[in-house]
C-alpha cells in the first residue's frame, strides 16, 4: 500500500503550528512544567507500537512493551519517597488525575464506609475524582500558606469519628505550592484514637523538589502515608503528561484479590498504557540522577527568591512559601495574563520558576508588569 | 546547568530494548495494533511541554496546546460515525479503557437506577470500569459468534423493567471480532416499551473497520446509540494507545452542568491530556483519508480471508466473523504462542490481519503450527 504524502495546505497547517506553539513556550512561566528537556535520542522508539498494558509487574504475551523500565522508574521513586523495599507497588501513570483517582480508589475499597477530608485549594480534578468514586467528602478551609486548616480538620473529623477518615494531602497545592503538614495531621487522627484511616499524598510537583532540598518537611511514606502520586510533565518534563503512583502494596493486594473474582489480575486503571512515557522518565532519572536533579532543584528556588526580590524592587508584593518555586502576587492585568499564560484564580496569579525560567524572562516580565500598570502596552 | 549524558552501559541498555522490540515487531500478528504508521514529520513537536489539558472546545491560558487540531480530529470521527452535526461532544483519550469508563460514567449520570448489561466476551477492562463507577450490572451470555445473546438479553431485561437498561455494546469483541446487532437491541428496548435507556457502544477496532466495508451493519449514531469509543493505536496505529470518545452533547451538557456546580467546567476524566496523539491521528487522517483507509480495510480483510484457507490447506479449522480481521482458531502449543505473541482464551487463539501483516507471516505461522504439531520445534 502506497503511503499518501500529506497536503501542502495540511503541511502548512503543521509549520504554523509548530511556530505557533515555539512563539509560545518563549513566554511559558505560569505553568509548573519543565520545558528543560530533550528525548530525542529515543524518538525511534516511537516507531513501535509500544504498549505496557496492565500490571506492569504481570507478564504480558503483548511482548513490545517497556515494562522493565517502567518497573526500574517505580523503583526510583520508591527509594527517593522512602517506601518499604519490599512493601510497595506502582506504575506510570497518564498524570495527576490518573494517580490520585487511584490512590482515591484504593482507599474507598479499603475502607467502604470512608470519609474523605481535602483543602479548598486542592486540585479541581480531585472534585471530579471524587464524583466519578462516588465518594462522600467534606472540603476543609485553607490556611493563607494554601496549607490544610488544621483545626477545622480537626474539629471536622472529630464531628465524623464514626467514619475512617481519608485525607487527601497536598505537598505542593497548585495556586500557592503549599505543604501540608502529614506528621501533624497523622498525629492529630491517633489523638483521636482512630484506628482506620488513609493518607493520600498529591505531590504533582513537590514530590520531585522536597526530596533534593535540605531541612524540607517530612511528607512521604515516613511519614506514614498510604499512597502518592507525582508527575513526570512537570519537575523531571516531558511533552506527553504522565506521572507516577505509588502505594502499599498490601493495600493493593487486597485490591488485586477482589478483581482476580471478576476474572482479570489486571490492577491499573488504563488497560493499554503508555510505554514511551517510562522510557523518557527512565532516561531523565539515568542521565541527572539524585545530584543532578539536587542541582535543578536548588537552582529554581534560586530564580524563585530573585523573582520575588525583582517584585518587590517595582512595589508589589510577592511572596513564596519556603521550599517553593511558585510565586504569588496579585493578579496582574489582562494584557500581561495572556503573554505569560499566567492561570490566577480570584485576586491572585502566580508564576512557577522552572528550570527553562531565566531571570531575563523574570525581568522582562516585571518589566511588562510595571508598564502595563502605567498604561503602556505589553509588546 | 550543564546536560550530563548518559552513562555508556544505560546506552548499551537503550540499544538492546530497541533490538529487542524491533525484532519482536516482526512477529507481532496477536493483537490488532497497526504497525504501519510513521509520525517522523511530527517528532519535533516532543520538544515542547504540549499538554491539553481539559476540555477540548474550551479556551485555556496554557496555549502551549493542540485543541485545534484534537477538535478536527473528533470532528472527522463525528461525520464518519454520523453523529448529528451540531449535536456531539467528544475528545482524544488514552485509549479504549478511557472511553469506556467515560461512556459508562455519562450513562451513571443520566439514569441513576440504571443496570448495566454487557456480554461474557466484553474486554475485561469494562468489569474493572463498573467496579470503579459502582454500578450495578448484569453479565449477559455470548453466541458463538462472539455477539451478546440476544434472548439472554431480551429475557434479562424483562426481569429488571423497573431499572433503565445501560446496554454495553460491542463492536468487534476482544477474542473474535463479533459485532452486537444495535438495531434489533434497540428495537428489543422499544418492544418493552422501556422509556429511558443508553447504548455505550465499544467500537475500539470495529469502529475504523466498519465504515469502510460495503454493506457492513448499522452500529453508530445513526443506530441510535449514545457512546462510543474507538482505539487510535488500533487500525490507525501510533506508538502510544490513544482514542476518541464522543457522546450526544446533551448528555454531556447535563453533566457539565453538574461538574459547574463543584466549580469547573472539566469534562474530560483525564486532567492534563496529551496533545501529541491527537496530532498523530490528524496526520493520519488527513494523510489517508476516507480512501485510503478503506484501501487499507479492504486489504486487511483480504489477508484475513487468506488466512482462513492457509490454516484450513493444513486441516486447521480456522473461522472469522464477516467484516472481522480477527481470525479465531484452536489454542497453538506454547512455543508457537510465544513466538507469534498469540493471547489465547480458553481454547482458542487469534490472529488479526493488521495493515502490516502480510501473507508471508501468515505462511511462517501456518509452517510453524504445522511443525509444532509434529513435534518438530519453532524457530
Amino acid at each position: 500500500m502506497a503511503m499518501d504524502t500529506l497536503p501542502a495546505s495540511d503541511q502548512r497547517r503543521l509549520d504554523e503550528l509548530y511556530e505557533y506553539i515555539d512563539t509560545q513556550s518563549k513566554t511559558f512561566i505560569g505553568y509548573p512544567c519543565s520545558q528543560q528537556f530533550d528525548y530525542t535520542p529515543l524518538f525511534r522508539f516511537l516507531n513501535y507500537p509500544i504498549n505496557n498494558v496492565g500490571d506492569p509487574y504481570a507478564p504480558s504475551s503483548y511482548r513490545v512493551n517497556t515494562k522493565e523500565i517502567e518497573r526500574e522508574v517505580i523503583q526510583w521513586f520508591a527509594e527517593l519517597t522512602h517506601a518499604d523495599e519490599k512493601g510497595y507497588w506502582g506504575y506510570v501513570t497518564n498524570g495527576g488525575t490518573e494517580g490520585n483517582l487511584y490512590g482515591l480508589y484504593l482507599a474507598r475499597e479499603l475502607l467502604a464506609s470512608g470519609m474523605v477530608y481535602y483543602s479548598e485549594h486542592t486540585h479541581y480534578s480531585v472534585s471530579k475524582n471524587l464524583r466519578l468514586l462516588q465518594m462522600p467528602n467534606i472540603m476543609i478551609r485553607t490556611l493563607s500558606s494554601g496549607e490544610i486548616d488544621y483545626e477545622d480538620l480537626y474539629e471536622t473529623i472529630r464531628i465524623h469519628r464514626d467514619r475512617p477518615p481519608i485525607i487527601f494531602t497536598n505537598v505542593g497545592t497548585t495556586m500557592q505550592q503549599g505543604v501540608d503538614d502529614i506528621p501533624r495531621i497523622t498525629s492529630m487522627v491517633h489523638e483521636l484514637a482512630i484506628p482506620q484511616f488513609y493518607i493520600h499524598c498529591d505531590a504533582a510537583l513537590g514530590g520531585m523538589i522536597l526530596p533534593f532540598i535540605a531541612n524540607a518537611p517530612t511528607w512521604d511514606f515516613s511519614a506514614g502515608i498510604d499512597s502518592l502520586s507525582i508527575s513526570g510533565h512537570k519537575f523531571i518534563g516531558s511533552p506527553i503528561p504522565c506521572g507516577i503512583v505509588l502505594a502499599q502494596k498490601r493495600h493493593v493486594d487486597r485490591i488485586a484479590r477482589s478483581i482476580e473474582y471478576v476474572g482479570t489480575l489486571d490492577t491499573t486503571i488504563t488497560g493499554s498504557r503508555n510505554g514511551i512515557t517510562p522510557l523518557f522518565l527512565w532516561y531523565a532519572i539515568r542521565k541527572y540522577g539524585i545530584e543532578g536533579f539536587r542541582r535543578m532543584a536548588q537552582q529554581c528556588i534560586a530564580t524563585a527568591e530573585y523573582a520575588v526580590e525583582a517584585f518587590e524592587r517595582i512595589g508589589i508584593q510577592a511572596w513564596r512559601n519556603p521550599f517553593s518555586v511558585t510565586v504569588v502576587f496579585p493578579k496582574p492585568l489582562d494584557t500581561v495574563q495572556k503573554k505569560w499564560q499566567i492561570a490566577v484564580q480570584g485576586q491572585i496569579g502566580h508564576i512557577i520558576t522552572m528550570q527553562h525560567v531565566t531571570r531575563s524572562m523574570i525581568d522582562e516580565l516585571v518589566a511588562d508588569i510595571e508598564a502595563a500598570s502605567v498604561g503602556e502596552p505589553v509588546k
